[in-house]
């Protein structure tokens, strides 16, 4: 018989609690998911968990309980918690009663092979996770391989990073590199690298995007710099007719996945 | 010589303060922004201004001041505040000193006439106003007219909706109205009524899209209902081929604006 944890200042769940601070989830290489459908997803896609916590008075779904079984019969520990202590570690309105601690997985840039049909974004020092997890989520529905977070990016797994992601942080490979050590590797693999710019002289649909392809966009107040164009096999950019100068990031990046995904479906067919 | 507020309950202080709440914004008519740029789009697009707030403490850029002048030569009333009191109204970190009370504008569905080339783009119940904000930048990137807010749609004069706008809030039209005026509009107006649902036979790819035009999109949990379905003209989907089953609606909504200023384009030239 398992004991419900009862105090909000339970050491286990004051470590858990901390992973809402980005300093923590780097330190343990742990982060907090919340809520059926992604701990669902997590389970779905082989996401190492290391816990579950999980408050029986909230938990009412059956596929909560299933999970928590699934969880049992894995030989993960599942921690029980009033309402109150998992309203505690809870960042939504109505929690359903079920969350998970896992470790994050990361890809180093050295381990990255491209095959032939691979399609990558990278992203310099993108800032908001909102506008991460939504790229993520649009690479999923691409049949994309991951993101390639260079130099000062946010955090993939911030929980608006991962609430935004709808899941797609389990399915697409996350990597963290310099900008010198992404320069590198292109030369050690052979891909195509487009990037986005207001001042390239290409349009999005004037040109070919050839797999293995990344796709470089640069950060939400800054755009690619001088040294990311240098690197860039092509670079277009999206028409703009409007009085305002730029798109946001993730629909940018999300219209240049599908003009990808378009090119490469009419060479398919 | 005026002089500057320092209190933070000042009547006319607390009364900005409370247009963070969509109630007093609803009651009023009226909006707060903040920030030089946003302020001086209000500007640039003839947003109705009512008055400004300063802080001359915090106050340092030139075009923040010219556009103080600006305010003060078309009789515009200037609020200057302490720093203490401006950082009481602001949202933002670091704030620069400048912001704005303006009166909302709103269309109603009756005055809109379509014209040959005009896009716009209805939304049902969209909830989060980053969204809407964001779809409003697209839509003036593709030279859209506006939107048209279907039954419990989130307010576009919330601090985020402008934020995510980017400016671009004063340049497209908003139209607030129920499902059925919609229908009853689509009658007596000629355009061409597009849907997307991940049910949808016909790929967006494999359509037409003449002007004027109206894209209908679901809200973020629910997608679109049987009752929208029926009123299209012509539903499409978009392909999603990984483990998710979704798109962001902004990033949705971009691609779909993007294929048709794409026809559109291929068709003038």
């Amino acid at each position: 018989m398992t004991e419900i944890i009862t105090s909000l200042s339970n050491p286990r769940i004051k470590q858990i609690r901390k992973l809402r601070e980005r300093k923590e989830r780097a330190s343990s290489g742990l982060f907090f998911i919340e809520g059926l459908r992604i701990v669902g997803d997590a389970f779905d896609h082989g996401s190492p968990i290391e816990s579950l916590v999980c408050a029986p008075e909230l938990l009412e779904s059956e596929f909560g309980l299933s999970l928590v079984e699934k969880a049992r019969s894995q030989g993960i520990a599942v921690l029980e918690v009033s309402a109150d202590v998992f309203q505690s570690l809870s960042t939504k309105e109505g929690p359903q009663g079920l969350a998970a601690v896992a470790r994050q997985v990361w890809s180093s840039i050295d381990e990255i092979q491209m095959d032939s049909k691979d399609l990558w974004v990278a992203l310099d020092s993108v800032a908001d996770p909102g506008n991460l997890g939504t790229i993520l989520r649009t690479l999923d529905a691409v049949d994309g391989k991951g993101v390639i977070l260079l130099d000062h990016c946010t955090d993939p797994f911030d929980p608006s990073c991962m609430r935004a992601s709808m899941g797609s942080i389990f399915t697409m490979r996350v990597v963290k590199c310099t900008f010198e050590e992404f320069a590198g590797w292109k030369q050690r693999q052979p891909f195509f690298l487009v990037g986005t710019s207001d001042r390239a002289e290409t349009d999005y649909e004037a040109t070919t995007y050839p797999l293995p392809l990344v796709l470089l966009m640069g950060s939400e107040r800054m755009g690619l710099q001088s040294h990311h164009v240098s690197l860039c096999d092509q670079m277009v950019s999206l028409p703009m007719r409007g009085a305002m100068d730029s798109l946001n990031l993730a629909v940018a990046t999300g219209v240049m996945l599908y003009q990808i995904h378009s090119y490469q479906r009419k060479l398919q067919s």
